[in-house]
């Protein structure tokens, strides 16, 4: 019985898949609130060209730049995992097989597209890119792809966890970025809330504010971002993409694939291509998708589906998505990676079409999930994709329930190497569960509406 | 061109090479300090039997349990790069290649003989396993080993580490291992310090004697070491025996390897494959193997090669072995798997034959090695491994000179995700260079010849 699947790197796919014209319905258009009309607002003054014809493409296969396949040869094919002894641990009929994405050097997914969004810039003579950055992984990740590429990168870290994490700071500062904690006296946004507060924590709102300034405001810069957009979810594809042919190698099609979702880049990047082979008659299995989000975070589970920014600052066009609210404060829980209001636009329609289903889970058994994993199969997951872990597992159970021997994949997005305070925390017993309440989605409804009373005329035009 | 070189799991190695038949000559006998005779003092009484025979074993092979392969196979075979980038900013003719052990789930080469002494120990029906660490790399592949195979782990680790390093500690715990601050009050020798002295930052000395009178006084308790001993590098070979195959694969064989060396194991695993081809004939090309320590620990390139005990408490016996005395005070640098005053009696003899040259480098060249390998590989090396990048680039650079085309090996045996703390002092221009004084192994060397005033005849008697 094989432990894991490694491909060779010729392997690495040549082109990214996108879902745009096989979604089941066409993507709503983003709206301008001033007009009230379609637009991308800010778009095109802080992405190159090339990301932003990928962004609305209607080809599904888009062809991956050989410099970037290079690149991606530093770390991919990623590995395809059996977990053998989880499944022994559990007692399940059920085979369990994760792809692991934290051998990357910057530990995650985020690579993926960093890779991609450096190279984009620097072929279209952009001398640097900024971004904003909370738990740290994709700020390691854009530091990483702007160095291969020669690119200066500029990261807005949230201050708080400038404080708390320095070692992610360090890695990105290893990479050559330079690293303010935001808010920072380097944008017009960051100097008027330190005026009016010296000492605020900051917010992953502020700090996409004062990236975004830094990059409006000067010539040779741009912005990238981390996930939700659809070329970032298209550039995560390799994931799938490998997956489907680690899986054909072991003769296996998955039943069920899981993985967690903040803004929903890297679930997207697995289980587009296996969405493919279904609308496309191509595949074995009518598999299921789940996606798995925090309780304290619950953005499709709980939120709802319409417009609203991307931002808290409303800098971004409306979005159509699954929302908490733009003004969404997230609680203090681990998985720093999805605590976002919203998620990808295509990961709401498939959502509201039932193409994928959704789960949420607290961190108290997230954490037991992961340290089930730790235990059997050796490796320290992220807390982010230990939800996903954590719905594999519960699937795994009802199956030994049943007696099927279902076929589970799920997406094994980081290592938790930058994670050991969340274990200390969990396995000294200070973490506690938490569920996010109803009514402040109802009462971030209600804000919405009263900042833009004719929301719902423009969303019963667009969404649905 | 390839960038790396993956093998598939069928093709990790069915057996270690053993040393001891093939070197250049005997290897001296442990010297009991009471006798002055050979003996090998409590080492019956602290490793199983299977352990105990494969330490003085004189076959060239010995077969690796199919359940060590199998845990092997978590992230075994590792994968061989080819440094392409690295070669090109360095603008040399020479083609650099390097074995990367970082993907282990600990995160080094550590669990490769981790992993063997827990399975030995478990067949002999140990329940529990001691050991001791410093940085805290010895102790996680320890805790991992006796995770998988249901042994209990009891980890002694320096207290101004235990202090300094929690993410460290963590991560034993995460494996299950409790962990103690040495000096602790678990032990008559920790409690007997704490007496004297109950601020003591500890040592690894001390921690050392904690953990083996631990396994002394228990009935179900060994102890587990991590470098140094035969059987320790004997494991460490799979790192060497799958470079080979994969410089095959590629058409290559290496003109140099270059490592680092604490107690010498990720070093010797990875060169005695080598040294096998040259000594039976095989190898095609006369192969250099550099061996690769700090200037503040220059344990071969300035210690005498005498005998000496492996601790500071002196529980152990007289090792034949290249020492900066046992009462050796490791100065901070931020290389703590390399503070080790011997080295492994193997590497002392093929060092004063030359078939190993040695170099020593300060950890400021050391990290500027390493700052130009993470921004041209992506790849944050810890600072043990760095001295032997730093070794391969300097080689490197020869080449550019000399025009000469030579196939460079190195050994990237961990990742550097927990020693960010290192990189920020490197960064922020906190660290400096530091030789150890000449002075201090002569003094050692005299205090060690006034408390063995026989050691001269000793030494004469077995060693050269």
């Amino acid at each position: 019985m094989k432990t894991k699947v490694l491909l060779d790197e010729e392997e690495v796919p040549k082109q990214w898949y996108n879902i745009l014209p096989d979604l089941p319905k066409p993507l709503p258009p983003f709206i301008d609130p001033e007009t009230r009309a379609p637009g991308v607002g800010i778009a095109p003054r802080i992405f190159p060209k090339a990301i932003l014809a990928q962004e609305v493409s209607q080809e599904r296969w888009i062809s991956i730049p050989e410099e970037v396949r290079e690149v991606y040869m530093l770390w991919r094919p990623t590995p395809l995992y059996r977990a053998v002894r989880l499944e022994k641990a559990l007692k399940t009929p059920a085979k369990i097989y994760y792809k692991y994405e934290g051998v990357s050097p910057p530990g995650s997914h985020k690579p993926n597209t960093a890779v991609a969004q450096a190279y984009y810039n620097m072929k279209e003579g952009i001398q640097r890119l900024t971004t904003e950055t909370g738990a740290g992984q994709w700020g390691s990740a854009l530091a990483f792809g702007c160095m291969l590429f020669g690119l200066k990168c500029t990261v807005y870290m949230v201050k708080v966890s400038y404080m708390q994490k320095p070692y992610r700071r360090v890695m990105m500062e290893a990479y050559g970025a330079e690293v303010y904690p935001s808010p920072s006296d380097k944008t017009e946004a960051g100097r008027k809330i330190l005026r009016e507060n010296p000492d605020s924590p900051g917010s992953l709102g502020i700090a996409i504010s004062e990236a975004i300034e830094d990059a409006l405001t000067h010539e040779d810069t741009n912005y990238g971002i981390g996930s939700v957009f659809n070329h970032v979810l298209l550039h995560q594809t390799v994931i799938g993409l490998e997956a489907k042919k680690q899986m054909e190698v072991l003769g296996e099609y998955p039943d069920v694939i899981c993985g967690c979702i903040g803004g929903g880049s890297s679930f997207s990047g697995l289980i587009w291509p296996f969405y493919y082979d279904k609308v496309s008659g191509k595949a074995p299995k009518n598999t299921r998708f789940v996606a798995v989000e925090p309780t304290a975070c619950p953005s499709i589970t709980m939120g709802e589906y319409t417009y609203d920014h991307g931002d808290t600052a409303r800098l971004t066009p409306l979005v159509p998505m699954h929302t908490l609210g733009h003004d969404y404060i997230p609680p203090p829980i681990h998985a720093g990676g999805l605590r976002y209001h919203g998620i990808a636009p295509t990961l709401s329609v498939l959502a509201s079409t039932k193409h994928v289903e959704t789960v949420a889970y607290n961190q108290i058994e997230v954490f037991d999930a992961a340290r089930l994993f730790i235990r059997t199969e050796g490796i320290i997951p992220a807390p982010e994709p230990s939800h996903g872990l954590k719905a594999a597992i519960d699937e795994a159970i009802r199956c030994k329930e049943t007696g099927e021997e279902k076929v589970i994949l799920f997406l094994l997005c980081g290592h938790g190497y930058f994670d050991m305070q969340a274990y200390d925390d969990y396995l000294s017993g200070k973490l506690m569960p938490y569920e996010y309440p109803r009514e402040k989605v109802e009462e971030a409804m209600k804000r919405l509406r009263k900042l833009y009373p004719w929301l719902d005329e423009v969303k019963s035009r667009y969404i649905q």
